[in-house]
């Protein structure tokens, strides 16, 4: 019988003070904490809550084999993937027979998350709990000091992996738009949305609600950011 | 000279303990507090931090002149809801020449929030911040235990109060779909998911993340559901 379960905490945007109540209790009495990084590096997740984890707590960083060395749709990424998530799915449900393991995840787990595919390989081996959190982008509107969307804007949600002609027709389509996953895809992004037409609008937010944020205008920004730059066009709809 | 300021604070989706640390130190240590409600409902918002202020707490209940009794677009709407805002945004922003006054909202305050109409009118009459919370819709699709996007693909969200035809429309041409705001417009909304090829896959949740909640396949659901009711249909995309 497993008495344990995996719990994956949501953590916010970046800003410890912005994880929820309920995160911040699971982070300060886990026992067993894993995370995902890349290799040589401390990993998002585990910087926010540094400071906050039981001294006798054991970690486990979850390192990915492989991330922009080769591309992302390619044979060879997607088995390395697999093969590593069905690694950790093991170990997690393993351990979770008899503990509790909390996963931490920034943003927002079920939100374009890595979780999620440790989460698919855990049905039905595990007790699986998943805590949400507020979303990168949610921090990075609230940074730009402008609200997203108003009355019955249509808000559209993409990655900048995305095809040109696609980011423009998008782009083109909607009130408000949120791209994430910028990094490399910035000159791309910004050609899409000169050619819909919606460039003057966009904004650029580089690590949202951390320290060394910044918002800019994305016409006035380069083109070197950060994978996890995000960057918004706000909707102008209905007001009274 | 102003010493003191308007701070929103967004309160998350229903569940105090998946407000943020900062939120839930705000509101334990506020003098002043304002949030809406509509006239004899205690409002969600203030029911959401219940037994968490200082019992010295002096309370501003801003109360909506009207909130479904006329249409939305009418000018008789507008005009009121406008005097409204006027009103109130004028009454915090004397209240904060001198003191902090904390605006309690639900969810995320930038995203479809009330709270955005004071913001508007307070530029250049007082300092305000807003604090960010987790939305609705990831207290939602969190609730459905089904991750809302993967790899790339484009969520959009929009509000049960557009035209059928936009619905349908912008239901055939997304992978992931948040509708919010549906309450009375469910009926139409299921007419457009049906005609979207998207029905079967959609999801409804009432009062997510709060004491009856409840999870259901929307094509099993019946008419009748409360305005803050989110329908999901969950992203399939790019998965190693």
């Amino acid at each position: 019988m497993a008495t344990g379960k995996v719990i994956c905490v949501g953590l916010g945007p970046g800003d410890p003070d912005l994880m929820s109540v309920r995160a911040d209790r699971l982070v300060r009495t886990a026992r067993h904490v894993a995370y995902f990084r890349k290799a040589g590096h401390p990993g998002q997740a585990r910087q926010i809550v540094e400071g906050r984890l039981d001294p006798q707590a054991i970690e486990y960083p979850m390192e990915y084999p492989v991330t922009t060395e080769i591309p992302f749709d390619s044979p060879e990424y997607r088995s390395l993937l697999a093969g590593f998530y069905d690694t950790w799915a093991a170990r997690l449900a393993d351990l979770a027979k008899a503990q509790e393991v909390v996963v931490l995840c920034e943003g927002d787990p079920f939100f374009y998350g890595s979780f999620m595919h440790l989460h698919a390989r855990l049905q039905g081996r595990a007790a699986v709990e998943v805590v949400p959190g507020i979303t990168g982008m949610s921090g990075c509107w609230t940074a730009t000091g402008i609200p997203i969307t108003w009355g019955d804007d249509v808000l559209t949600v993409l990655t900048a992996t995305l095809p040109e002609a696609e980011l423009a027709a998008r782009a083109r389509g909607t009130d408000a738009l949120v791209v994430m996953k910028i990094g490399r895809n910035l000159p791309k992004l910004r050609r899409a949305l000169q050619a819909a037409g919606r460039l003057e609008q966009a904004w650029i937010v580089e690590r949202g609600t951390m320290p060394g944020q910044r918002v800019q205008r994305l016409a006035e920004a380069d083109d070197v950011t950060p994978y996890f730059s995000i960057v918004i066009v706000h909707g102008q709809g209905r007001r009274p």
